[in-house]
C-alpha cells in the first residue's frame, strides 16, 4: 500500500484477519499505518516506489496522488497496480472525470472546460448566478472548490492553472440545488465481480465529512436502485479495481448526480467496518487480490458514522478514554494515532442499532467525547 | 503482549483500531503475531522479559506458562502485570486451582490431590471404576489429560511428577457424565467493572476445540444465571482482570460444575469478533488497561464458531481462498499466518444469523473447504 495514513492503517487488522502479508510505503515515520511501514520514502520517486514494489505482489493505495508516470512505469514493470493508472486517471483530474462521465451518458450536473475568466463569467450567467469551480487536481476536503458568482473571486486560480505546466484549464459546475448529498461504495475485482453496499447519506460541514447514515433514510427502492446502477456503471466504464466511492447529489427535482469519485475506501464507507458483513478495508483486499467478494448486508437496521475532528484542544484522544467509554459501552471508537489538531480526522466511532434517532444521538455523542 | 501465537495476532487488529500501541515479546521469528513483535525471545528468561517490560505500561499474555517468579520480579520492578501472579497461579497449576475453587465453595468435579498408585486406585474404586488423572501443570488441547481405569495406565506421570522438583502429586478428577460442554468468558477490570458474554457451547473433539455456538443452545434462563454467577464469582475471588474463560460441564443431572480456567483471551469466545458488539481481544486491551468495558451484545441470534484444524494437506490455505470465499460470502475468516500440519489450529471461520441450522451448516462447510 502506497501512503501511511488512515486509510493503510485501518487496512491493517483486515489484513491480519485475511492472512494478507501487508506492507506500507509511508510519507514519514511515525504515521498512522507505522506498525505495517515497511519502507519511508517519496512516492513521486520512481526508483522509491520501484524498490518498494520488488517486494509485493500488488500495489494499491491510500490515496490518489501517485503521479501517472510513476504509476505507468510500475505497469510496465510487471507490477499489479489497482486500481491501474488508467481508472486513477479519472480520480486524479476532474476534469477528465467529468469528460468521461459524460461520454458514458451518466448523470452529472451541467459543467465546463473553462480557460478564461470571461469564459467563467459566461457559464455563471448562464446558470443563474452563481458557479462551482474546482481545480482540476489536488483538491480535496472542500480544498481547490469554492462557490463563485463572479470570475474574479478566482483570478489567482487561472494565473496558478496557466503555470503549473499543464494546459490552464479550470472545471466549472452549476450550483446544484441538493437537498443532500449521499455516497454509494461499491467493490469490483479485476474478473469482472462487483458488489455494492446500501446506499448512504453524507453530511458535510465545511467541506468536511462528518456524518454518515446507512441506509441513507428514505432511498430504499428507485433511489437506491438508480445509486447502484450509477456507480456499477462508473467502476465497469472506468474499469476500477478495489473499492469506490461515488459521491451523489440528491436535487430538490428529485436527480441523482455524480459529484465525485474516490478509488480506494473512503470516509462514507468506514461505517461498513462495524455495521456490515464486510468491512470496506477487507473487500478492497479481496478485489485489489482478485479474490472472491464479501457480503454487503448489515448488521442492525441503522449504522451511523462521526468523524473525530481535531480531537481535544489539550492532550490526546486516551485522555478521553475513561470519560467516553464508560457513557457509550456499545460504540465502536477507531483511533487513527494522530497527534489532535483543529479540523484534523483523527478518528471515527461508529453506532448500530434498529432505532434511528438513539443510534444518530449515540454517535454524535460519542464523538463530542472526543472533542471540545 | 508476551508470546507470539494467534492469540497475540489477533489482539493487534484490536489494538489498532483502539489507538493501543501494542508490542509483543515473541518465542521466535516468523511466528502468528510477528508484525507487532517488538523483540523476539524466551519468557523465562528474567532479564529478557525485564528489558521487554521497560518499554510497555502493562504486560499481559498470550499463554499462561511465564513462571511465577518472573511475573513476580516483574511485579517487585513496578511493571503492571495483568492477569497478576496469585491469579496465573491458579490458571497455572490445576489442583492449586481445584484447591481455591473448593474453597471459594464453586460447583467442582468430586477432586483429590493423590502422591501414589494407590490413591489413585483408591480414588477409581471410589467413583465407579474410572476417573480423569491430569498432571497439575504444562496441559492443554487434551495434553496431560488421561481418563484411566487403573493407576498403572499413568505409571510414568507418578514417576515424572516427583522427578520435576515439586510435590510429586497429580490431580484426579470425577469422570463427569455430561451432557455437553459450555464456557463463560467474561471481562474484569483492576477497577472491579465486571462484564459477561452470553454462555456458549463448545464441542471438543480429541480434547481440541472444534465448534463454538453462541449462545448456549437450550441455556436461556437458569442456566446461563448460574454460569455467570460461577464465572463473576471466580473472576472476583481469584482477582482476575482481563478476559477469563470458565470452561464447565453441563451433566446430565443438569448441575453445571468447573471444568478448567483460562485467564486469557480463549478459543471458546473467537465468535466474539464477529458475532459481538466487543470482540474478546478489544475487550481484553480494555480490562488490562483498566479502561471502561466494552458492550456484549450480538449481532445476531446465533454466532458459530469452526476451528480450521490443520488446513490443507498440501499447499496453504490462500489455495483454497478462491473457492471458498466464493462459497461462502457471509462468513468471516481468520486467517492465523502459520503453516498447516495435522492438527493444528491454523485458522476459524464464524457465520451468524438468525437461522441456527442454517448457521452451523454455514460454518462448518466453510471450515471444511480450507480442510482436506
Amino acid at each position: 500500500m502506497i501512503g501511511g495514513g488512515q486509510l493503510a492503517r485501518m487496512m491493517i487488522p483486515a489484513a491480519i484477519e485475511l492472512g494478507v502479508d501487508i506492507r506500507v510505503l509511508a510519507e514519514a515515520e511515525g504515521m498512522s499505518a507505522a506498525i505495517a511501514a515497511d519502507r519511508v520514502g517519496d512516492y513521486t520517486d520512481l526508483d522509491t516506489v520501484l524498490a518498494f514494489a520488488r517486494g509485493v505482489d500488488v500495489i494499491t493505495f491510500d490515496h490518489e496522488h501517485v503521479p501517472q508516470d510513476v504509476l505507468r512505469a510500475l505497469v510496465d514493470a510487471g507490477v499489479a497496480v489497482r486500481p491501474g493508472p488508467d481508472p486513477l486517471r479519472f480520480a486524479q483530474d476532474k476534469l477528465l472525470m467529468r469528460e468521461r462521465l459524460s461520454e458514458l451518458g451518466l448523470p452529472v450536473p451541467d459543467w465546463a472546460r473553462i480557460e478564461t475568466p470571461a469564459e467563467l463569467d459566461e457559464f455563471i450567467a448562464a446558470h443563474g448566478g452563481a458557479a462551482v469551480v474546482k481545480t482540476p487536481r489536488g483538491g480535496y476536503d472542500g480544498k481547490g472548490v469554492r462557490v463563485v458568482r463572479t470570475a474574479a473571486e478566482v483570478a489567482e486560480w487561472f494565473v496558478a492553472a496557466s503555470e503549473d505546466g499543464r494546459d490552464g484549464a479550470l472545471l466549472v459546475e452549476e450550483l446544484v440545488d441538493f437537498r443532500r448529498e449521499l455516497a454509494q461504495m461499491v467493490a469490483r475485482r479485476p474478473s469482472g465481480e462487483i458488489v455494492a453496499w446500501p446506499l448512504v447519506e453524507t453530511v458535510q460541514v465545511g467541506g468536511v465529512c462528518s456524518e454518515v447514515i446507512a441506509p441513507a433514510p428514505h432511498s430504499a427502492g428507485r433511489m437506491s436502485d438508480v445509486a447502484a446502477e450509477i456507480a456499477f456503471a462508473v467502476a465497469e466504464g472506468l474499469e476500477v479495481t478495489g473499492v469506490m466511492a461515488v459521491e451523489l447529489f440528491e436535487t430538490t427535482d428529485e436527480r441523482i448526480l455524480i459529484n465525485e469519485l474516490a478509488m480506494r475506501p473512503h470516509n462514507s464507507g468506514h461505517w461498513s467496518m462495524d455495521g456490515a458483513t464486510t468491512g470496506q478495508f477487507e473487500q478492497h483486499l479481496r478485489a485489489v487480490l482478485d479474490l472472491p467478494l464479501g457480503g454487503t448486508g448489515t448488521h442492525a437496521d441503522w449504522s451511523v458514522m462521526v468523524n473525530v475532528l481535531g480531537g481535544p484542544v489539550e492532550g490526546s484522544l486516551a485522555d478521553r478514554y475513561a470519560a467516553a467509554l464508560e457513557q457509550h459501552p456499545t460504540v465502536k471508537l477507531h483511533n487513527y494515532g494522530k497527534a489532535p489538531r483543529p479540523g484534523r480526522k483523527v478518528g471515527h466511532v461508529t453506532a448500530i442499532g434498529d432505532d434511528l434517532d438513539a443510534v444518530v444521538y449515540e454517535a454524535r455523542a460519542a464523538a463530542a467525547a472526543f472533542q471540545d
